[in-house]
């Protein structure tokens, strides 16, 4: 049965995905490229085969659609652009469906590589319900930001959440945690530290009774 | 030299190191025993004697005075009871001078076992020269809660500071990580997973130039 994923989503000790403030030179805010270097080291030749390679070659495998916060798909006014496609050119690395929760929905946007980006003002269940419908038998990521990531669990929606803590205090952004107390009950959690300083941290939803 | 640590200080995924509201009957609050369990199953006969074994058998190891704030040594209002004499019975787990900051001092009381609990009104730099003084070539042990260790650690105090993160999200509660940005410059970090699923994070304090 297809799942509903958040994977390699990265926050802080203090629990925050992104700084502030967010703007065009700086997509993360003062965090800067801070809550992302392990996947970059990922990437180098050469790099380590170890924990942190394998959950990041698993982001993008098995899916059949995304769903991103306005906040993830540009900065600050986006909405207000005509033009914005994305940060990400003109082949975006997401290679499916991608619904981008706004309160201003647009046309959708066909890219290269098989990213469309459509544009939705609905609740979480009824665009997870839309993505469902297009990833067919594969599963739906939930792409971030922290709001986004968020609402979705606290709607009960997620049923594998991996988060990659990365040992840094930010101070200020949008906190992940907020609202979530509890979140652990219904889940196996289990955590994997890294030569590199992050925990790897997965909430696994055990089977409904 | 001499060094000021913080050890085996439990805090859930949201930052937080009890729960609220705190009383007599629930020291910790909501979060109840959850942020010690993993503690706990160390002392148990037959427990596992691995990394959480390990951190935990080092709680009293190499130290001559604790500092410990007002909400560690007592419930809200432990000041208008001249009878109380901290939680943990006539012979506290310190052996050491303890010294308790409270804008409300009082005369020292000393226990059974070599803990002295002495009352300071000051600042955590004249806390700290004090205890230093009466640890002599032994460390100072930062006890908590998280408000006194998040003193300490922001004004610069803290060599070395062990965390246990506790895959719990607690939602409210005082949070340790509140006005640290940045914290983790100047410092060593290391994480490290428990088969338990707590991490245990280590700051030590790189040698200054």
């Amino acid at each position: 049965m297809p799942l509903v994923r958040v994977t390699n989503f990265s926050v802080s000790l203090d629990g925050f995905a992104a700084g502030a403030p967010q703007s065009l030179e700086s997509p993360f805010g003062h965090a800067g490229q801070r809550l992302h270097e392990w996947m970059f080291a990922t990437w180098a030749d050469g790099a380590p085969t170890g924990v942190d390679a394998v959950f990041a070659a698993r982001w993008d495998v098995g899916f059949g659609a995304e769903i991103m916060g306005a906040n993830k798909f540009g900065p600050p006014g986006w909405q207000d652009d005509p033009e914005w496609r994305g940060w990400w050119g003109e082949d975006p690395p997401f290679h499916t469906p991608t619904y981008v929760l706004t309160h201003r929905p647009r046309e959708p946007l066909e890219m290269e590589g098989g990213t469309t980006f459509h544009f939705l003002s609905t609740s979480p269940e009824q665009a997870l319900a839309i993505a469902q419908e297009a990833a067919g038998d594969l599963d739906v990521r939930i792409g971030g930001g922290a709001t986004t990531v968020r609402d979705f669990v606290a709607a009960g929606l997620v049923d594998h959440l991996h988060l990659v803590v990365v040992p840094i205090v930010l101070g200020h952004g949008t906190c992940l945690w907020d609202g979530l107390e509890g979140m652990e009950e219904g889940f196996h959690v289990e955590s994997t530290s890294s030569p590199t300083g992050v925990v790897h941290l997965t909430f696994s939803r055990r089977p409904r009774a």
